[in-house]
C-alpha cells in the first residue's frame, strides 16, 4: 500500500487533486490539511457578495467539510502544515498548540496566494481591508449593510461551519467615502460593489492603465464606464499612505488628502511559499513553485498547483504565473489522476481572463502587451478595431472593440482582449481556441463563426480584426 | 486591358466579389446584374421586421445602389441574365422586354436560392408566403399589422429605390390564425414573429426534430420553448394540402383540418441553377454548383459563389452546400480578390448556425448527425451535458445543454450544439475554431477559457461536455 496523499491546502486545487486520486485510487489514504476553516470557496464570488447580489456567504461555498468525507477524504481544518522534509518524506503538522508529523507518499503544496498589502503605509489601520478570504468578505458585507440589515446576520452554515460574528461591523453605520487601491480586477468589481450602495467611492491606480493585463484599449473603456458610473478614477496616482487614528481616515497621493472612512486594497497577491521556503525547492522568476508538466516541482514526490505554482503559456511555453480559477481547478484534478498512477498533465495557461465592470464586458487572452511578445522571442503587430455586437438593424447592437496582436514574421496569433457590452466577454475564448490551436491570422479570418442578426453582425468583431490585422500583415511583406 | 467582370446577382457574394475586384483592380470594369430592384438585403432580417422589432423596410439593405455606383461598379438592376455561352465568353442579358449580349473576361453566379413552395399542394393561394423576398417581407408586415398603423406606410426609400406598395395588405385585417409549415430556421423565427402579434400560431414539422441540423437536444428545448410561448407544434404531421376559395382556408394533415387566415411555406430553399442549366456546368449532389477551393466552376472563367454553390466542409473536406451569410460574403470577396489577379481561397464551411426561438440561444457547428458522420468515414460518439452559463451562486445562470460529437478512432471532434438563455449561441464559436483546428477532445478539453461568476463558471459548459466525452473515449479503450 503506497504511504498517504497529502494535500497543503483546502480549496480549488487541492480539493480537486484529492477528490480525483480517491476516485481513481480509493484504497489510498488522501489526507487535505487546511490552516482555515474554509474549504473550496469562490473568491471571484467576494465582490458580489459585498454589492448584495448574492444573499449569504455560503452560497459562496462549493464543497462543504461533510462532503469532502463522504468522499473518503481525511480532511483537517485548523491543520496548518509548518515543514517540510521531502528526504523524509514528512510533513509537521500544527494545530491546536501542538505539531505532530505525517509521512507521505506523494505531497501536493495548493497553499494558495495572499492578498498584497505592502507597499502601503498605513495598511494596518481598522476599516482596511483585502479581499481576499471569507471572514473579511463577510466583515466588509456588514460594513457596507445599514445597522438594521438582517440579512448579514444569516452567517449561521450548515456542513461543518462556525458561523461568522459580523455583529460589531454591522453595528457601524456604513461608509459615506471608500477609496480603492489598485485598478485590477478586484478594484473594479469592488467599485460595482461600492456604488451600488452610492458611497462616494474613489479608485486609485498607479499606472495610467486599468487591468493592465487587458490593455490600453480595454482600459479606456473601462475608465469610462466606471466614470458614468459615478467612481472617481485617479489613474497615474499614486496612493503614498493612509492615515488615521485607530480607524483610517484619509488617503494620501501627491495631488492631497482624501478623508474617506474605508479603504480597499486591490493591489494584487503574492503566491503562499513560506511552507517550502527552507527546502531546495526551485522557484520561478515570479517567485510562484517552479513545476513540470506534470505538475511536478523540483523535490522528489511533491506537486505544486494552483496559485502557489507557475504553469507553461500556451504561446511562448515558458513558465508564468497568471492565477486563476479553471487553471487551478484543472492542474488539480490532472495531479490526482497523476498520484493515483495515471500520468496526466496539468495544462497550459493562455491567461484567458473575463471581467465585468457594470455593464461592460471584458475579456482577455495569450500575449497583449508588445513588451512581452517581444521578451518571448516574437515581432509583434496589432490592430484594434470597433464592430457591432449584431446586425447594425437589430435592436441591442453594442459596439464591441477587439484587438488582436500576432507575430510579424509567423502570422501566428499571440493574443487579444475584447470588450463591449453585448456577449463581449464570451467571445474571448474563440481567440484562446485559437491561440492553443496556433492558428495564424490568416486562419483565423477564414473561421465559420455564427450568424444571425440577434447575436451577431455577418462578420463577428474578432472576424473584423484578423482581416485587418492580416492586411497589415499583407502591407508588411 | 482584360475584359469585364461581370457578376449575375447583387446580393452578398455577388457585390462582395465586385466591390473586392474593383478596389484590387480599379481598372477593370465591373458589371453587376440583378434581375429585381433589390440588393444586398438582410434575408435574415426579414423575420424580426415582421416581428416590428426592426421599424423600416429600408434598414435592411446593407448597400444603396448609389453606394455600389460610388464605388466604380456598374449595376444594373432590372437585368436578368438568361444565358451564358462559356466558349464565346458571353452572357445574354435581359431587361424591359429586350435582350442584348454582354463580353466577360471573368464571370461570376451568385444567383442564389429561392424558397421552395412544393410539395405543399395549394402554394398558390393568396395569403400564403415564403420568406426570401424584400417584397413578401413589406407585405407579410403589412398584413399582420392592423390597418390603422401607420409605420408600414413608410416603405419609400432613398438610394434609388421605389417605393414597394402594401396598401392592399395594409388595408385588410390581421390574421387570426396562422400556420406555419417547417419547422426550420425560418419556421422558429416566423413563429416568433406571429406571437409576438397575438395570433394563434400552428407550426407543422414533418420529422419528430424541429431544425434538424441542431439535432435532438436542442429540438427538444425548442419546443418546450416554442409551447411556452403559446405556439401549437405539431410535430410527425405533414402538411397534404391547403384548401381555399381565392385565399387560404384551412390546412390539411392526416390529423384533419385546421382553419387558419395566413399561411407561412418555411420548407426550405433551393439553389437557383437555371441560368446555367444549358452549359455544361458541374454540379455537385446536392444541386448546387461544383466549385473548386478558389470558386471556380467546371466552366473556364466561370466562378460560383453564395446560395447556389457548394463549398468544401472544414471537417470532410467534402463539397456540401450549406447555405448561409458569412460564408457567402467570405467566397465574393475572395473570388474578387482572385479575378483581380491574386488568387485567393474561397474557404471552408463548417456549418456553424446560431438561431434564436424566443429566449432561447442555439448554436450547431460541424457534423452534429452520426450517419452523415458515418458516411463521411468517422466512427461517432457523442455525449449531450447540461451545466450552468454561471457560477451556481450568481444571479442569472441558465441551464445550458452542450452535445458534442468525436471520432472515436482518432479522438477529433467533429461537431457540436449548444443551447441555453444566457450567452448559449456565441459559445458554439469556440467549438467552431477547434473544428477548423482540427483539434481532438482532449485538446479541446485542455483549453483555457475565460471565467468570472457574471458569465461562466469555472468549467464552460462546452469543457464540461469535452471532460464526458473524453471519458467515453477513454472507457471505449
Amino acid at each position: 500500500m503506497s504511504k498517504p496523499f497529502v494535500v497543503v491546502g483546502g480549496d480549488a486545487a487541492g480539493l480537486s487533486a484529492a477528490s480525483k486520486c480517491k476516485r481513481e485510487e480509493p484504497d489510498r489514504e488522501v489526507i487535505v490539511y487546511e490552516k482555515s476553516q474554509w474549504i473550496s470557496f469562490a473568491h471571484c464570488g467576494m465582490p458580489y457578495y459585498v454589492k448584495g447580489e448574492i444573499d449569504r456567504l455560503e452560497e459562496m461555498l462549493s464543497l462543504s467539510p461533510e462532503e469532502v468525507a463522504e468522499r473518503g477524504i481525511t480532511l483537517e481544518r485548523h491543520h496548518e502544515v509548518v515543514d517540510v522534509d521531502p528526504n523524509e518524506q514528512v510533513v509537521t503538522v500544527r494545530s491546536d498548540g501542538e505539531t505532530f508529523e505525517q509521512p507521505y507518499g506523494d505531497l501536493l503544496i495548493a497553499t494558495g496566494a495572499r492578498a498584497r498589502t505592502a507597499p502601503v503605509g498605513g495598511a494596518e489601520y481598522e476599516s482596511v481591508y483585502t479581499m481576499h478570504s471569507m471572514d473579511t468578505a463577510a466583515e466588509v458585507r456588514a460594513r457596507v449593510m445599514s445597522p438594521d440589515a438582517t440579512t448579514v446576520e444569516d452567517n449561521a452554515f450548515d456542513g461543518g461551519y462556525a458561523s461568522v460574528d459580523v455583529g460589531d461591523a454591522l453595528a457601524r453605520e456604513p461608509p459615506k467615502t471608500v477609496a480603492i487601491v489598485g485598478g485590477g480586477y478586484v478594484g473594479i468589481e469592488m467599485a460595482e460593489a461600492f456604488r451600488a450602495h452610492d458611497f462616494e467611492t474613489h479608485l486609485y491606480q498607479r499606472s495610467d492603465t486599468l487591468v493592465p493585463p487587458f490593455g490600453a484599449a480595454v482600459s479606456e473603456q473601462v475608465k469610462e464606464t466606471l466614470e458614468a458610473n459615478g467612481v472617481t478614477v485617479h489613474l497615474n496616482t499614486t496612493v503614498e499612505s493612509l492615515e488615521g487614528e485607530s480607524d483610517v481616515e484619509a488617503v494620501v497621493t501627491a495631488d492631497g488628502r482624501q478623508s474617506v472612512d474605508l479603504v480597499l486594497l486591490g493591489i494584487g497577491i503574492e503566491p503562499n511559499t513560506e511552507l517550502v521556503a527552507e527546502t531546495a525547492i526551485e522557484y520561478g522568476e515570479s517567485g510562484a513553485i517552479a513545476i513540470d508538466e506534470y505538475g511536478r516541482s523540483s523535490l522528489p514526490k511533491v506537486y505544486a498547483a494552483g496559485d502557489c505554482a507557475e504553469k507553461h503559456h500556451t504561446v511562448t511555453g515558458e513558465p508564468e504565473w497568471v492565477p486563476l480559477g479553471l487553471t487551478a481547478n484543472r492542474a488539480g484534478r490532472a495531479i490526482g489522476q497523476t498520484v493515483a498512477g495515471e500520468p496526466e498533465k496539468v495544462g497550459k495557461i493562455a491567461g484567458t481572463a473575463v471581467l465585468k465592470a457594470f455593464e461592460l464586458e471584458c475579456g482577455r487572452t495569450g500575449i497583449v502587451d508588445h513588451e512581452k511578445a517581444i521578451a518571448a522571442g516574437f515581432d509583434p503587430v496589432s490592430e484594434t478595431i470597433t464592430a457591432g455586437s449584431r446586425s447594425g438593424y437589430y435592436p441591442g447592437a453594442a459596439e464591441t472593440t477587439v484587438t488582436l496582436v500576432a507575430d510579424r514574421q509567423s502570422g501566428r496569433l499571440l493574443g487579444g482582449t475584447i470588450v463591449g457590452e453585448d456577449r463581449a466577454a464570451v467571445r474571448i475564448n474563440q481567440v484562446a481556441t485559437a491561440l492553443e490551436a496556433g492558428l495564424t491570422v490568416s486562419e483565423f479570418e477564414q473561421l465559420d463563426l455564427g450568424y444571425a442578426p440577434p447575436f451577431s453582425p455577418v462578420w463577428d468583431p474578432t472576424l473584423v480584426a484578423a482581416k485587418v490585422l492580416r492586411g497589415q500583415l499583407a502591407t508588411d511583406e
